[in-house]
């Protein structure tokens, strides 16, 4: 039932058949419910050159070789100098059910050439990770470029048929959950972070996987209803503008009668008490009464009548100052009358910080002049294209926001919508390998690599240092030699106050082999990781590059493989 | 089977169970296999204020009321004149099936307050989309801001509810194809594009969707195999880095002999042949043998033995003039003896015009030395983080490439990462609404609209005209009074050769009333689509904007109501 998705029929018959590599009826698939998580996480979706390539291991009689890759990014997003590193759950998950279907072999027959052997087909049939073993590092953490984050050991045809869904599921993770970690600092700890992007995001499961990861990096809830019953993340929303204009006049208002708080009392006639209550209002607040939309107080009514609980309503339809503001202090005193207690305001549009500020002080009136303390503490939510930059600006300006819904920004990356997170092969059948660029800071470091991380006396981190497998750990209070791996000049002695190590095994013989965190322990991971971080690491200007090491026997490993492999040019 | 997918339990136990509004048991799921591409648009793939607002809408006894809901978007993507409308088919077919299933009930109970009343869920149960009808544009259009392209009719909370989804499956989708259109217009007619985004994605079905849009946008194929399986796709692809480091040398090829094409001739040594047809190559193309790579020699011997028909090396692990390239035609040109044609080479990074003119220099050299010709016209990929302005500056510098491997920029729509478009109420039981903005380009257009496209005399599309339902539509060679919807002065007759109405009813009493195009026939449409478009909208520099309008009866109509909801302010 959960889990595997089978292409629909009718999205087959909607593709013509005249297409070369057409699609092939769908069949019921055998494979057992499994961890993937929307049902489309499965083997074929991969680059088709990791099915030619495994071919091309196949029949060259190289399918056995034993391989490494490492999954990592060459630069930190958003002009930080940090990352979270988050998705890998999915991707173990995907790993230890990796096995291809009836349908998907029939479908591979159909794309690759009529000469193609059957005995390849019976080989992928018998694929899965009962050989590999994955090393990596914990999700949730604060990573650095270049080092690996994900270590996949076993056989090379298997290696490259899982990359492509590595990164897909990791890649997109780890970016969205970093861009939410960058708007929890810019916010402040005590601010109220909502997720509202599923509108905005890349399709649907863009939107899902968004909730999920925004909530891993520090989010407090989402709008996405769907990522609440999946994940348990809080979910959250009031109402559109589209309710307040549906509203003509309160004699759109069929309902009139409110039970108070007290189920003793009868009901009474909450229209008329909201009537009453925005007169006090608006002489109060200083705001025309024939200025205020009446629709909008319909709607207000409707909404609070519904929700007298939680009656939290969207300000700007029409004006904040001039109405909306009004039209909500009028239902929150009738509210208050029948023993509720409003909830807040949203604004999505004009000048933020001058309207909160505006706003709080039109509370703080209300609540003296009508003795209710609590409505000077009401919540004001701000919600119209936040970007992080926003958030420092407002924090410079001085607003009275207590919490931010954001969307297009967050859930998009706009600022960098991809990470660019890559897996390279380093070593084949115990042999290291180097791919060399043109461009230096892509060059990758050879081999099969342990990453330790070197904190300071007061925990922060110091400096994260790559060394071979074969090398002895580096052992607190000792002077260790850390390398910049491709600046000579670039070293220095470093005595460590504690010493990590980065990568644990989570997967053996095919099978997850650690405790996955649940989705709260991930976010808590994340909070106490960014917490091991210097500030000016985080810091949204010009941060301080987190260094990134090597030992200095990987450095002249790393160094006289690559001379090996870069025969000296000729000019002429 | 297909088209559903419930909340994976696995999932669910990895979330806390402490998390307020936590994660319901899954239930088996009753309805019906579905349209819904992948399981997951669902109708609680939604933002939950679009739930409470459904409650005050069914509490407060208004929830007959009848609506008209325009989706429309404010600006053209990407700094362009024209976007390309994409995503309905899958919007149709979420809508047919649209039905609350009983664990989506029991998870919307657990998140509204307990006050809420019983009979709401009953009435959610019951909803589907029988009394809705959809009118739009067809799918594969070229579209304006403004215009509607989608009108929802029927009852407000259902048009609340699909008010998300509708906007996640086609923000994503319209960008996306419009991206792709793009990138058509940029690389030319005769290029052949490749969509290889899938590891870059925003997600697994970001890169699904993606390679389904690029397809219909005008691209030729995709590397992801799972589109090419569900959606009848051209996959492609051939093989990356880490084929070619994964070879050390020659001794790292165990299979050595290869069957000519010529089935009746015994298998040959092609090691052999390919060492001594690089011998030739190096002289006639100037290279120092000792110079290019033996591993990738022997990557290329493996991969040509495993594809002979289909022969296509990536030529930069190493160093593409020194190496790749001489290695490539040695073992193509050992192909050839054996009867076999090699397909091309593909190119990652560097200077692609440069490498690809010397590469298709060396090609003819080749070609000529050894009389093959069609080794000049071998096929040259480029691949390395291509953008749009990318294409035009290679068409401005000249170049040797057939086709284009794009990921990154194409599926992220790295310029632009969201198309922004909107849903919105524009009448309510027969009355119009607007909706009023401090940004009078956000202002809306009031009421249900009837759109013409006119045409001049040489077919190309003159000016959209959106008027009021009631009104007689424009005739051809008669002069129509077009007017810019907000700018007085801004007005012109307009004699169109053509009139076409741009809306068809889609859906009514809740089903598909339209065959809906296939992948292909969307695909046709939009290249269709953007001829009648002239060259001016849609070169990439300073296009000019293309006029939309509305009815001189639209107009006052419009500006009217705006003057009635914005009341004279008073300054003090």
């Amino acid at each position: 039932m959960s889990g595997e998705i089978e292409p629909n029929p009718s999205l087959n018959n909607n593709s013509s058949n005249t297409v070369k590599n057409g699609p092939i009826p769908a069949k019921p698939c055998t494979r057992q419910a499994s961890g993937y998580p929307y049902g489309l996480v499965q083997p074929l979706l991969t680059d088709q050159y990791q099915v030619t390539m495994a071919y091309a291991y196949w029949k060259s009689d190289r399918w056995r070789a034993n391989a490494v890759f490492d999954f990592f990014f060459h630069k930190n997003t958003f002009d930080g100098e940090f990352t979270i590193f988050a998705g890998l759950s999915e991707c173990l998950k995907f790993l230890q059910n990796f096995q291809f279907s009836d349908s998907d072999i029939e479908y591979l027959k159909s794309t690759l050439p009529a000469s193609t052997e059957e005995g390849f087909f019976e080989y992928l049939r018998s694929l899965d990770c009962s050989q590999m073993e994955v090393y990596a590092i914990p999700e949730g953490s604060v990573v650095f470029p270049r080092i690996p984050l994900i270590r996949l050991e076993g056989p090379l045809p298997m290696l490259q048929l899982v990359e492509t869904p590595i990164l897909t599921l990791i890649n997109y993770a780890s970016l969205v959950t970093t861009n939410a970690a960058r708007f929890r600092l810019a916010a402040g700890r005590d601010k109220v972070l909502l997720e509202f992007g599923l509108r905005r995001a890349q399709g649907p499961d863009g939107g899902l996987s968004a909730s999920r990861y925004c909530y891993m990096g520090g989010f407090n809830g989402t709008s996405n209803v769907l990522a609440g019953k999946l994940f348990g993340i809080p979910i959250t929303g009031t109402h559109a503008h589209s309710f307040v204009m549906s509203f003509g006049g309160l004699e759109d208002l069929k309902v009139r009668m409110l039970q108070p708080a007290d189920s003793s009392k009868p009901p009474v006639d909450f229209v008329e008490i909201c009537l009453r209550c925005r007169e006090k209002i608006c002489r109060v607040i200083n705001v025309l009464q024939e200025q205020t939309n009446e629709g909008e107080l319909a709607a207000f009514i409707a909404y609070a009548s519904s929700f007298p609980t939680g009656f939290l309503a969207l300000l700007d339809t029409y004006e904040v100052l001039k109405s909306g503001v009004a039209n909500f202090c009028a239902v929150s005193l009738a509210l208050n009358e029948l023993g509720f207690r409003a909830k807040g305001v949203r604004i999505d549009s004009g000048d933020l910080a001058y309207l909160s500020l505006y706003v709080r002080q039109i509370f703080k009136k209300v609540a003296d002049e009508f003795s209710i303390p609590w409505f000077e503490k009401l919540m004001i939510v701000a919600s119209n294209d936040i970007n992080e930059e926003t958030l420092l600006s407002l924090n410079q300006q001085g607003h009275g926001i207590d919490a931010y819904g954001i969307g297009t920004h967050l859930v998009t990356c706009q600022r960098q919508p991809n990470l660019g997170g890559v897996c390279k092969l380093v070593q084949i059948n115990g042999v290291s390998r180097i791919k060399l660029s043109q461009d230096v800071s892509k060059v990758t470091i050879p081999g099969r690599k342990v990453v330790y991380r070197l904190f300071n006396s007061d925990g922060h981190a110091l400096i994260d240092l790559m060394q071979q497998s074969e090398e002895e750990p580096p052992k607190p209070l000792e002077r260790v030699l850390c390398r910049h791996p491709f600046e000579e000049s670039k070293r220095a002695y470093v005595k460590a106050g504690r010493v990590e190590l980065l990568h644990k095994l989570f997967m053996k013989n095919g099978e997850i082999c650690q405790t996955l965190p649940t989705l709260e322990e991930a976010k808590k991971r994340v909070q106490e990781s960014l917490e091991s971080l210097r500030h000016d690491h985080k810091r949204a200007l010009n941060p301080t590059p987190y260094k990134v090491s090597v030992s200095n026997a990987l450095y002249h490993f790393l160094h006289d493989l690559w001379l090996a492999n870069a025969p000296i040019g000729e000019l002429s």
